[in-house]
């Protein structure tokens, strides 16, 4: 909320980062303009954190009192692990990694960028995991692997996933990456990042609507198809919030003059 | 291509449209700043209307060869109509209406808007029906409505895009709305807009995944399911390239500076 009486330099900015190209602007206050409420901002955040933590908790509720619980050893069960790990970690871990580019918008982008790389890495291998008790099931139950829509989608995203993450990694931590590269490179991380994330809802969308039909009883609604389309629900508003918060040109990063562009007046 | 020599005005840009804040601005001439290559954007709109034809064609042979063919009077075959509607208006013409912005960026805002406002309305019909056509299969054959995630969805964002149609319509097109109104409406309506055209997407994913769970062989992937797939790859696609075309700052609108900002000079 401080940040927003600093000086906040106008740039040419992308829907996460934002690039300093205007450098010509470091003139321009820019305190008069709609800078939105803050506070609107906070309510949001605490918003999709409730949303987010409550997809995951129904998750885990909906497999370990419906769908016969969790383990690592009974191959019908240790599927479950597939639909709990995706919603923490492609879902509620890979969006609140895109969102500390916006809870942290006035701070220093390093360490933010850092805690984005491990957040993103976590999610990664949460989703990974879980894509392992799926393959791991199936053959153990001697189910064709990967021919639903669903598993196209799913493990073309979790591949590109990991590009995009070594791809973000060479291009914005590695301190060698020239700035002109980095300006390309952004936003076309970003872009594909955001459309990645919202692909990964999509995805986990089409992974219960398979689960719900598993149970062939799916237009009767009893209590267990109920909770598997309101996870559904609560996915895509968690999405929205994240993709509002990160899109929404109000809540963009707070940026303070660096001194090399304040000696050059 | 002759609109990125002319001037472009540095404004407070959000995706896919552009406010004009900071008309203090108005003498930078971003002609060195990497406006990237038009060429990337034509050959990334060509595909992009590629894989939008693409998909209604092959939603059409689907429907067409694999189930059974169209008809308004027999109630199997009716329900056709709802994904090859849902295919031809709430994404392929939902997308390209949201591209006109892009497509006609150097042109006057008002055709424009008028067209975008065209395209959505045709959408939002296509849509409609093919709604109805889902709802008048499952009466006539006393299958419940409304009980899977995927209709939860559908009938939900179908309703918001009805009311963001109205809201753009008073916002953007009747000429007595404030500017500024205007202005704050501008992100919500984008921001808005573009998930829930990502969110139609994800629907029709899930739609696809009804249809070939409802073939009972869907392991087996005969060729009936594997268009099913292929027409769920080829959306992700078209929708990838439609989000990557409107939210690159590249491809951003380019404005002439209007007169009355000149004369402040």
């Amino acid at each position: 909320i401080q940040g927003h009486k600093r000086f906040r330099r106008r740039e040419f900015e992308f829907s996460l980062f934002s690039v300093p190209l205007d450098l010509l602007m470091d003139g321009y206050n820019p305190v008069e303009s709609p800078t939105g409420s803050p506070k609107s901002f906070i309510y949001l955040v605490i918003a999709s954190q409730i949303f987010g933590l409550l997809a995951v908790v129904l998750t885990a509720i909906w497999l370990g009192k419906f769908w016969g619980g969790f383990s690592w050893t009974d191959a019908r069960t240790l599927f479950n692990y597939h639909p709990l790990f995706s919603v923490l970690g492609l879902v509620f871990l890979y969006g609140d990694s895109i969102l500390v580019f916006r809870v942290f918008r006035s701070y220093r982008k390093l360490p933010v960028k850092i805690l984005h790389a491990v957040l993103h890495i976590l999610a990664f291998l949460f989703g990974v995991l879980g894509i392992k008790a799926a393959f791991d099931m199936h053959n153990a139950l001697s189910i064709p692997n990967l021919y639903s829509l669903h598993s196209w989608l799913g493990i073309t995203a979790i591949v590109v996933f990991g590009l995009q993450w070594i791809g973000g990694l060479i291009g914005f931590l590695v301190p060698q990456t020239p700035q002109i590269a980095r300006s390309k490179l952004l936003p076309i991380h970003v872009t594909f990042g955001s459309f990645l994330y919202l692909l990964m809802i999509g995805v986990c969308i089409s992974g219960i609507i398979e689960k719900n039909f598993f149970s062939k009883t799916y237009s009767v609604l009893n209590a267990r198809e109920l909770i598997g389309n309101l996870i559904g629900v609560v996915l895509v508003i968690f999405g929205g919030l994240i993709f509002y918060l990160t899109q929404h040109p109000n809540y963009r990063r707070i940026e303070s003059v660096p001194p090399e562009i304040k000696s050059r007046k």
